[in-house]
């Protein structure tokens, strides 16, 4: 299959490249680094992208910002920055996405143990998470030829201890490898509107 | 208590109010209707709100917008629309009302049914819905001061059945009347971060 990986040099998209590289071909998009650059918070990049791309098999993404900060002092523009960003930005990776994805294709989003397990800090996550596995729930209803469309739902991964660690207490980490496979369950795999959980 | 309901005029609002009239000072509130004129789409004219209503101890809301349409010819303009008016919306009464809730007080917000079952066109209405009740999930980790948030989430209104009947095929409609004891439920009872169903 072609597969396009997008957010391909982060922590979770370095280790989907490597899986999904045994047996497909992956092309990798990030902001700033891959073999293309696109910004998933606009139109006309994403746009610009699948036409240079073409067609593809598969749309994958493990990209998408957050606003972490507490509740009490929270503005309603810190809000929208996760609804424009992970959110809406994968989203439009669908959106625009499947007028390029093939018969019998996948799309493949990102979430978090967020949406279901609240942290401090963290009700813009928890929020654009139920969110974003509420699109699949839907959209899964609607795409035709064969088409699916799942999300991936990892916990903190152990690679992202340094980073995220103080957030998670008590938290189990997993391997961005072992987070991996979830992507390649949903590529390769039967089902679709699904929330693929890694944790 | 004195209890300020968004969206009074409305299927849902109106049933609501005449429920929590019995016992309790309500205060209405619309765009262009009721005791005060608010839109919820903006921070400012919700700051206002707040600033002459002065403070309460529950705050409802049973307003918002969603974009219905064929997720094949979905723009990420029109999925927006759900993501800043029923979405945000309802979000930026919570994040503005907290500073005007009194001790022990509670936020109560509307998804509703689509949020788990998708219908025809629904997919912003899914995403938007799921959206709403990861929030109240969150945030109800955050608010203190004995103070409660939860969502009301009502299948399609008898009411309404002549307008989203025929998009809600073998779904049982509930009256606006028995939807509004949900509301009282979260109002005047003791949970918190819960989804009260109705249906
Ligand atoms: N890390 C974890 O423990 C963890 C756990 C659960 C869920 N998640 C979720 O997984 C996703 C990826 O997280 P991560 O930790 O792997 O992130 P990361 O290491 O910061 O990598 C982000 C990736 O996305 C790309 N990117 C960023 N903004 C973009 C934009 N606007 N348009 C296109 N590409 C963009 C980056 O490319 P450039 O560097 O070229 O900009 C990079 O490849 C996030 O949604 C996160 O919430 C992460
Ligand atoms: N009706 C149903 O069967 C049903 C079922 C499940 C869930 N819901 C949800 O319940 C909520 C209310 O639905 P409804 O059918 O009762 O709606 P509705 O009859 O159209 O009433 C909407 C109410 O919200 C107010 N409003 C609209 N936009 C506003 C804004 N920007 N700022 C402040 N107030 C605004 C309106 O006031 P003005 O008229 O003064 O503008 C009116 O009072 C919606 O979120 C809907 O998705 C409805």
């Amino acid at each position: 299959m072609k597969i396009i990986v997008v957010g391909a040099s982060g922590a979770v998209g370095r280790a989907v490249v490597e899986t999904l590289s045994e047996g497909h071909t992956v092309v990798t998009v990030g902001r700033n680094s891959g073999d293309f650059h696109a910004d998933i918070t606009r139109d006309d990049s994403v746009e610009a992208l699948f036409r240079e791309v073409g067609n593809v098999d598969a749309i994958v993404s493990a990209a998408g910002h957050l606003h972490f900060g507490p509740l009490a002092s929270m503005t309603t523009a810190q809000f929208n920055i996760g609804l424009q960003d992970k959110l809406l930005g994968q989203v439009r990776l669908a959106l625009i996405g499947q007028h390029y994805l093939n018969d019998g294709g996948s799309i493949t989003l990102t979430s978090g143990i967020v949406g279901e397990e609240p942290i401090a800090q963290g009700v813009n996550a928890t929020t654009v998470n139920a969110a974003l596995e509420g699109f699949v729930r839907a959209a899964a209803t609607e795409l035709r030829r064969d088409r699916r469309i799942n999300v991936v739902s990892p916990t903190v991964l152990t690679e992202s201890l340094q980073t995220y660690g103080p957030f998670f207490p008590g938290f189990e980490s997993v391997s961005a490898q072992r987070a991996a496979l979830a992507y390649r369950r949903s590529v390769e795999g039967v089902q679709t509107g699904r929330v693929f959980k890694v944790y």
